[in-house]
């Protein structure tokens, strides 16, 4: 990967700030912006209870086209009410004035601290400050402001050739804790000069995501917030990506970023030693595949194990058998990189001292062969740790 | 509650020895014997993969009469294929051996490490050991011998009168990880010496149990072994409870005594320093009520939050939110023991500084009021500490 601090997208500009949101005076106030209005499509959380910043970013995707994104970090704006929806819209509003744009171009995210109101003058100012600072060298600053417990800015980045122009695909994420299927506490913005035909940038925003940013857990808990935004600006001047070959490279392009991404998330989770990636394999469909996988990657008791560094195959079993898929023990194989720890049901002990030294590794593969069909599936976690507990049982304390 | 030590249930003679299953030396080999063959019920695991064990445990209930149990503690018995069939198959017939009953009358539990045989040398000369040892005031040695992360005996008792006879109503259980809904690594067996038809037993237990043991959880798995068993000797000689208001007051009996081995498997949960009752009101179903509080009470992010005693609403909505139940988060009030903290979905922060003195008891309540219906449910959790990694961490190393 190339270094964040050179990293840049044609026709963006970035900035990030300070304005005091944060007890710890750390940057919390992010700026994207477009030079020209762009094709943008977004994912929002799953959760039935959601940040009036996500209603109001909901809203505003719907007519296809953004200029620029406002995100503020270390407060949420969740469970705030009206005023919640209020201050969304001045967020958005004060951002349209600064950058003498229309405020239903704009698009506002927050993550942080649930249930305070956001503290709007610092906000105003945070924004005012961010918008004379724009520069298209400081989306590593950017990055930087969106983060709350990350150990460390997450950015990823590619190219492609569309119709003989090079153009470039970089995206920055930001989570930590949060994050479990079908996007957690997560934000990230996948930003483009490539021209894109809106439908065509919402089907590759989606089947990126679902095997992507899908495909993640770390503490099984989905936020208020999560949203995942993909921006195409068109300066590349490439004639617009409608379908076909061209929108195959496109995909395998964003595929490559968020995948990137997704994995920083994992490695950064909270508390997180090692990053694991579940498989599962011959089960009888991709949705049955995933719930075991899920199943396998959420459960504490693995995940402890894992810290520990023991290849304890019965929890494994354990959380496989509770997954709510009608699988048949006796013809499970477990294997950890390769080294079979369960055969046809039966725990192969024999094996446990060759398992124990892959989990020393801080990253390694689980895999689980189910014999029922043909489908598998993915899923990445993390191991639970002490560390992990203190940062949650002293986050607001 | 009587003194453990006193605890005696009319025709049961009991045992608890070692046998060197446990490197501990600790108690490993609990018997529970029946003077007369007894009327038996009893629930299992719904996970798909089951200990030998529970599947010889399950055939032996289907003829519903039952004289003796044996339980093994340290090993699961389970991921041991065809040798645990034949091992569980084994612990069964040297204990009618030894205690000159038929095979068919005995059942068998195993809990402890999973994937590991059984060390039938060892358990055989355990059972020879404790047939010999039976007394009738040995309940508590007997409740011991099945514990494995346990850090106390948990027992329960009760009487009741039933036409005209005084009957006792006594249990034991074992638990402290994998307590999940739909009973986790949970062994509990209720003795009576009351005289109960057979289908009016299988009715108690399952509606005591959907109240009591199906609604706890500490780590939210479900574990291989689960078994809550009720016997019946009739040694009290009442006419035999059949329907109607006798089996309403055998029922309570049931339901305190299983309601008490429940909180307490909360209050031993591994790493447990708060026991938290979850409770949903105004649901538009029991069974939405439920999944909102199993929800909640299933949070890594909402059990930390209660370890550092810190009253984060934010969590609770979060975890109401990815519920899968249609919620209006305008209509959401949470309380913590009467000390509101939600109210209509918006945060109120002026009771922080009241609800974290809720928080610093060793036992409170949650209230979230959905204002959707009638329905209400009350789930059982723990937090999440420090304690619980480093147990689940080291547990086989």
């Amino acid at each position: 990967m190339s270094s964040v601090a050179k990293i840049t997208v044609p026709g963006f500009k970035f900035a990030g700030v300070a304005c005091g949101i944060k007890k710890s005076k750390k940057k919390d106030l992010a700026l994207i912006f477009s030079e020209r209005p762009g094709v943008a499509a977004a994912l929002f959380t799953t959760s039935r209870v959601k940040s009036p910043s996500v209603h109001v970013g909901a809203k505003r995707i719907k007519r296809g086209r953004l200029q620029a994104v406002v995100i503020v970090s270390g407060n949420a704006n969740a469970c705030t009410g009206k005023r919640g929806l209020a201050d969304a819209e001045e967020m958005c509003r004060e951002t349209a004035r600064c950058l003498g744009i229309r405020q239903d171009l704009v698009f506002p995210s927050s993550t942080g601290v649930i249930g305070v109101p956001l503290p709007m003058e610092k906000v105003r100012s945070g924004i005012k400050d961010a918008a004379g600072q724009l520069s298209s060298g400081w989306f590593a600053r950017a990055a930087e402001a969106m983060l709350t417990t990350d150990r460390f800015t997450k950015v990823a980045t590619a190219s492609c050739a569309l119709g003989g122009k090079r153009v470039t695909v970089t995206g920055m994420a930001k989570g930590a804790g949060m994050i479990a299927p079908n996007m957690a506490t997560m934000l990230a913005y996948i930003l483009t000069d490539a021209a894109v035909e809106p439908r065509c940038l919402k089907r590759i925003l989606a089947r990126a995501a679902d095997e992507t940013f899908n495909c993640i857990t770390v503490d099984g808990d989905t936020s208020t917030n999560d949203t995942v935004l993909f921006l195409a600006n068109g300066v590349a001047a490439n004639s617009p990506v409608r379908s076909g070959k061209e929108e195959e490279v496109l995909s395998k392009s964003a595929r490559k970023v968020m995948k990137e991404l997704a994995l920083k998330l994992v490695q950064d989770g909270e508390g997180t030693t090692k990053v694991v990636e579940v498989r599962v394999e011959a089960a009888r469909s991709v949705s049955q595949a995933r719930k075991v996988a899920f199943s396998v990657a959420n459960s504490k008791l693995v995940k402890t194990a894992f810290f520990g560094e023991d290849p304890n195959f019965g929890r494994i079993m354990v959380a496989i058998g509770y997954a709510g898929v009608p699988v048949n023990p006796d013809k499970i194989d477990v294997s950890f990189n390769g080294v079979r720890v369960v055969k046809q049901g039966v725990g192969l002990n024999s094996n446990g001292r060759r398992a124990a030294r892959v989990l020393r590794r801080p990253s390694f593969s689980v895999k689980i062969h189910l014999s029922q069909g043909q489908a598998s599936a993915s899923v990445w976690t993390s191991d639970l740790s002490y560390e992990y507990v203190r940062i949650n049982s002293a986050y607001r304390t």
